[in-house]
């Protein structure tokens, strides 16, 4: 083996202690917010059949698929979670209690060029309600998401929500280029989502362009983009008929997400559709204040999709929230913790004669749910103590022959530094 | 999409709620323990390159690979964690404090023919320690494998450990039948491994095959198979030099084990070889006393598979501890637990009224870490309580028109039935 394969494959990342410890620290930030909003944690294998992921929009997620052949079957690692959650449900759809709310953290994949803040697997914390065709579910993954965000010590302020919906675009497009081809819809989506990537310029020519199976007039496709410069409702809302469902969806949206005390730090912005095909409804995307970072964190409803996969249609809105944005964030804020080891007691036997000794010791403690750490090596204390202390031990327990004999064990608090004797079987 | 595709791929496992807790709860206890016994949890890529698990000596583990070439690398996922364990500390060797103690819960994929107990990924506990090369680290393992199974709950004497030295088996071979060919070592083992599984008559078959690749005389190869019958130390001690190093390390490790007050539930069995190419030394499983199910647990020391994959040699020894046989064993011994949901509050608003009221409501609750359930529809209070009843939670909170209007609201506690108002301000 050579020595570059001792690294992890090409953007994949390995976990040493410090690094697990700080991850966890993330996953429990999420964890703790989803169990105050009454989640329920799920999972589904990292390996499903590649037809559950792969969809006819040109998403990027589904070019970027890791898939193979393997005995006569065809599977993939997930790139996202959203379609094993709709397997889930579907599977069970008639014994669930809705609306649910599921919470997953999982790793998902895909192969891409690296950049900054993005590998080809990443951890992914997804929060999704199923059942509830209402903004109240919109609103309370929004409220969730910030719980979130505060919950990492970020200030708010920090981060900020920008929101959409798909269906105020679909019914603004509805009279007009998508009246003989709604199936267009999707790709076009997929299209807009690039604007801020690839320009405006790219996205007319990509929405006229027949071969990418949109085909715009140009008039139309320049329509759609006047649509997408909206900063404001009002200014969207003269897109659509004043009795506009979606619309209406929005206004209430927003008053709920004052109740939750986030409404300050979302903003409305047409142009955000999202790059998945399968959104229906509202869409949103978190990003940094400064605007510095890809996006922390998208999410949106997606009605429809138990139908594309074959079940019956169940409302239903999550989200997706990354590992890798938000801890570029959190370095940039100075708010990434270092998480230090906890070790509480050293035992440390100077002959190996008084080894067993040691061990029983060692148990004792440890039955107490104290951390051990039991030295293998004996002789030299000052080793030992130096050892002690790197690992950040509250107490050494010192047992030469001297003590053993003695029945006794003396015991240091490596903080102040006294030192005592104690009885060996207390 | 057909409805057999909403089963997640064969011989893979979805986690619901339920299931899930309980998967948490047993990772939980392995975690307790590690944390105990000071070890240091890590994470490696569950996709590496597949030539850090390709091994030559007929491992059924390499044979079941799942794995496939992606834009001209060859990558596999993790059938065992081992092998990423000494990636991770051959990386970083100069740097890394030995003996490190590291364990890792990861999931662990295999393609092959199911049975019970065996699936084609399982989730596996391991645990590690690299630097030490004496007995006491074998010792400190089997003893967190019994803190283990004392956490779960199950009686000392439902778990037993079988134990023996490879090294034994090397030096009692090395005057004969190793002699001119030391490299048919690690096959050998192989075979000898299958003993319980194809019987001895297949296996002297195999230990004389010249195509095997052991080619031993038929004398030699039932000398080995008289060599595995001992189910005593002082039996195999007759096999091995009288200044046997490996006997001496058995008799230390067992006088170790009863410190840990462990002795009495691991024997010796010199038939326990392990079916995996690169153990080196002590060698030992964990199963149900009864020895009704597979191998609950297996592990060993490998002080030469640094040197295999292209490194310099650290001693090193583990054990991987599977979530499925336990599971089985959980379940027959009735210690399985069911682990409850667990939601604190309901938020019910009769009407879309009330709801920034609940809103807020629930916000303030979820800020002192309650664990809240906001229902999305109003309406039946009848049905609301049957739901907030159903999930366990122990308070509904109720937020009608006259209470929001006095700026208060009522609230029953579940258990004991009583009912009372508050101001919604507190």
């Amino acid at each position: 083996m050579s020595p570059k394969n001792l690294k992890a494959p090409r953007g994949t990342r390995d976990f040493y202690p410090d690094e697990y410890r700080q991850r966890e620290w993330l996953f429990d930030c999420f964890r703790r917010v989803a169990h105050r909003f009454a989640f329920e944690e799920v999972d589904a294998p990292m390996l499903e059949d590649a037809e559950l992921f792969i969809r006819k929009a040109g998403e990027e997620i589904v070019d970027q698929l890791y898939h193979f052949e393997t005995h006569g079957h065809h599977l993939a690692l997930r790139p996202e979670m959203t379609p094993s959650i709709a397997r889930l449900v579907m599977a069970r759809a008639e014994a669930l209690r809705m609306p649910l709310r599921w919470f997953t953290i999982t790793q998902n994949w895909r192969y891409e060029r690296m950049q900054r803040g993005r590998k080809r697997e990443h951890f992914q914390w997804n929060m999704d309600i199923w059942g509830e065709p209402g903004v109240a579910a919109e609103a309370e993954l929004i409220g969730a998401l910030f719980s979130a965000v505060d919950e990492m010590g970020l200030p708010r302020g920090t981060v900020r929500v920008r929101l959409n919906s798909r269906a105020l675009l679909e019914e603004s497009l509805r009279g007009g280029v998508l009246r003989d081809r709604p199936e267009t819809f999707e790709p076009l989506c997929i299209v807009i989502d690039k604007l801020e990537k690839i320009g405006p310029e790219a996205v007319l020519e990509q929405l006229t362009s027949r071969e990418a199976g949109i085909g715009l007039s140009e008039a139309a496709a320049e329509g759609v983009l006047a649509m997408l410069g909206a900063k404001h409702l009002d200014e969207a809302a003269a897109h659509v008929a004043d009795d506009s469902e979606a619309l209406a969806d929005l206004r209430r949206l927003f008053e709920l997400l004052d109740a939750y005390g986030v409404g300050d730090h979302v903003i409305f912005d047409a142009s955000v559709v999202r790059g998945l095909a399968y959104y229906t409804g509202i869409v949103f995307e978190a990003f940094d204040a400064a605007g510095q970072l890809r996006s922390i964190c998208g999410g949106g409803r997606y009605d429809r999709l138990s139908e594309t996969l074959g079940g019956k249609a169940i409302p239903a809105v999550g989200f997706g929230f990354g590992d890798m944005v938000i801890a570029e964030l959190l370095r940039d804020q100075k708010r990434m913790p270092e998480i230090p080891r906890r070790v509480d007691d050293f035992v440390f036997a100077f002959e190996d004669a008084q080894r067993e000794k040691a061990i029983r010791l060692a148990s004792r403690l440890r039955s107490g749910d104290r951390r051990v750490e039991l030295a293998f090596e004996g002789g030299r204390l000052k080793r030992a103590l130096a050892d002690a202390n790197r690992i950040g031990a509250q107490r050494i327990w010192m047992l030469g022959p001297d003590e053993a004999d003695r029945g006794m064990v003396r015991v240091r608090d490596l903080s102040s530094g006294e030192e005592r004797e104690e009885p060996l079987s207390e």
